[in-house]
């Protein structure tokens, strides 16, 4: 395979920022330097921006994919300046300066920002990856929608008691806002659309376990809001266990604080890591696999290189590293498009980036959320509100703000939910899932293959 | 594995009516049904009624899969006496009188309704299947669509001007409605909606190619309605190969009339056959697999069977078989439905379907359409207009009439599509497809995985 440069114009004699990865971080540092005499390239696997706090709606039922994802050449596309690549990137030479891609082609830079964000950790147990997907990717979203509202299929056809229990069970690990928002839309699925729809079963007894090692959930919130959002979660039927390690993961279930609990669906919210940005560029990363990086977010000892987001560990005001949250990832993207344009075409130094809290947030369920300002605290009806304005307010797209409004406002109303489909490209039938007695707990994120009629 | 009834209650004294197949028919059929003293199952593959007419859009990246899909469940939940099975039927014990699920139970019936609709038909050649999918399924569909994008991507990062030309080459088989729709929808995506997005090459010189074995296109509707979609959809770009049959066809593109065509996309909109009820019951079906019925739909020699829609074969007044399109199986669905209903309750005979034909139509791109009326032609703004009244109206859900109809109001003013999605859930990675000068081709529509940032 030859070596080719996958830059668009290699004669061009602009600088050229290179930035892996089109997330917050990735797509906000691309947009700062949109426009301006400087030539930019976005690499990333996936042909789309996705708004990853909103995946939990996908995975129940509530969104379509494509409500939340937007094509990265349509961001942008009105910056001439900005170019997409969609590749996979597997090294940098850091001497020749240039991103490798696996294809075997490359892209050369000038300076090289790393936004490549975080996956799932399971703490040495990659193998429990498979049966308890985590929410990062649309795919994995899809797949755990498939297994839930299958799971309700199964148990419906179900003689066997102890089977048609487990399968309506959902065990979901980690008390961080992805797991309390994860736990309280199933628990909304199962009591209210889903409630009426089946014939031998009743939804409504379907349980929610929600799993967090530490001693209380929503641990980054002030206390009360974590209270708040527990009771909040226990009168929709949540079990919520604190203080409780899940200790193993099979396809039947999950052993937690010694017991074995037997369950049709596994999410995991639990444990994150960065990408191997960190050994692309063979430095030392902490112990989430993120690259220390400066006040100006250059990694040291690197030059002309950058991380932030999930990406980077960076310290904060009170000298923990910043959370990972899509608000820093996109102020430090923002402020450093900037800090990269006045040093490349003006020749001025970086300026160390500092975060603002714009207010940290989860949603419990209907009508309740919570949100921490640092100096002021929010919860129930009006923060889930804000929550709601806040998310919309942030999808990229008009049209798509105008849509996922729409669903949420019929949702409301209806208690309904638009987008119920058992569909996954992978080739299992229905059929074999619903064979064997255990059939659909052997493989519970195996897909379901399209049917008759 | 023990013989498990899969009716909800055994013991029930009222009639059962089980019908195979919720697409228009089948659930046509039940409604129909819905609120009599007579128990109804439901059976399907699927959780979901599709409303196929408008699967294209899928595949264009213009509407989700959710837009067009609702669970069956939903459907009929305010009819008690209405239950949904979702399996895969294997066969049909005409003498005990139940259907036989895969997974070795059964369902018994007094009536059963067979409304299982069909599928492409490759003419033999079953592994062009893979190749050159069909708008059946969201599978498909979606399928065709990550690889219509996929090849944009491809040719934006190719250096081989034979192979990007063929990368944007797009070659859809069958001239009737779906290929009129599909090749016109992708000729506007690549001509429109990509337009201005990639910086290397210009998605508007994209090749889009209609395959037809027949003299013309459209060959059901009028000759002036065919030669205005040949037209319009010329107007557009797209070349229309008329008397020219597909002779063979490779994952690097097919053979037409004796000259090979290199092609990044092959879409199939040929030949259909129908499920293989006819088999189930081990009767004689017609060439396309449709079981001949009497004017009633029951299927002669099997008492108490009927077929309906695409799987039976039922001349119309003019001695023809009736066509496969969504408003015969609903019209027999509908009088199916209520002749059951007297026969059961008042042993009233059923009486003979008469089709009334409310109108055949055809899109072939933005403010063109075809109606044929029988009596009336219609063509242009208007019928455009009226296609998309008719479509909305007919689409199950209220919430889901609106959504539609939101999203085609931004893409008539935008011409943009909100649903740009590069996903499947099959393992094969982009970058693996971008690796080797072929990869793309060599399996056009192997998926692509998720990716980074």
């Amino acid at each position: 395979m030859p070596q080719i440069d996958r830059t668009p114009s290699p004669v061009d004699s602009r600088p050229h920022v290179v930035i892996v990865g089109a997330g917050f971080g990735g797509l906000a540092c691309a947009e700062a330097l949109g426009g301006t005499n400087i030539r930019v390239t976005i690499i990333d696997r996936n042909n789309y921006h996705l708004f990853v706090p909103l995946l939990y709606q996908v995975a129940t039922a509530a969104l379509s994919p494509a409500d939340i994802a937007e094509p990265i050449r349509r961001i942008v596309s009105r910056h001439p300046n900005i170019d997409v690549v969609m590749g996979e990137v597997t090294g940098i030479d850091r001497t020749a300066k240039r991103v490798e891609l696996a294809d075997g082609s490359f892209v050369p830079y000038d300076r090289l920002v790393l936004a490549t964000g975080s996956s799932y950790s399971y703490f040495g147990h990659d193998d429990w990856a498979e049966i308890a997907p985590g929410l990062k990717t649309i795919e994995n979203a899809r797949r755990i929608r498939a297994r839930l509202l299958m799971n309700f299929e199964q148990a419906e056809m179900c003689e066997d008691p102890a089977r048609q229990k487990a399968l309506m069970t959902t065990i979901v690990v980690g008390g961080g806002p992805t797991g309390v928002e994860m736990a309280g839309a199933v628990a909304e699925l199962a009591r209210f659309t889903l409630a009426r729809d089946f014939r031998r079963i009743d939804p409504r007894t379907a349980r929610v376990l929600l799993v967090e090692a530490g001693p209380r959930i929503l641990s980054t919130f002030p206390d009360d809001l974590g209270q708040y959002a527990r009771r909040k979660l226990e009168e929709l039927g949540v079990v919520v266990l604190t203080g409780q390690a899940v200790e193993s993961i099979t396809p039947e279930g999950a052993t937690v604080g010694g017991r074995f609990i037997p369950a049709g669906a596994i999410v995991w919210g639990a444990g994150v890591k960065a990408s191997p940005a960190g050994s692309w560029l063979g430095v030392e990363t902490d112990h989430s696999g993120r690259i220390p990086v400066g006040a100006d977010m250059a990694v040291p000892g690197v030059p002309d290189v950058y991380a932030l987001g999930d990406t980077a560990a960076l310290a904060g005001d009170d000298g923990k590293p910043l959370p990972g949250l899509a608000q820093v990832a996109k102020q430090q993207g923002e402020h450093l498009g900037g800090g990269l344009e006045a040093s490349l075409l003006r020749g001025q130094p970086l300026e160390p980036f500092r975060f603002r809290n714009r207010g940290n947030t989860a949603i419990v369920g209907r009508s309740a959320a919570v949100f921490d300002f640092g100096t002021r605290k929010l919860k129930g009806w009006f923060a889930w509100v804000l929550w709601a304005i806040v998310h919309v307010y942030l999808l990229v797209n008009f049209h798509k703000r105008v849509l996922v409004t729409m669903q949420w406002l019929w949702r409301w109303a209806t208690y309904q939910r638009g987008a119920r489909l058992i569909t996954t490209d992978r080739p299992v039938s229905a059929a074999e899932s619903v064979t064997s007695p255990h059939g659909g707990s052997a493989e519970p994120f195996r897909g379901m293959k399209r049917g008759q009629g």
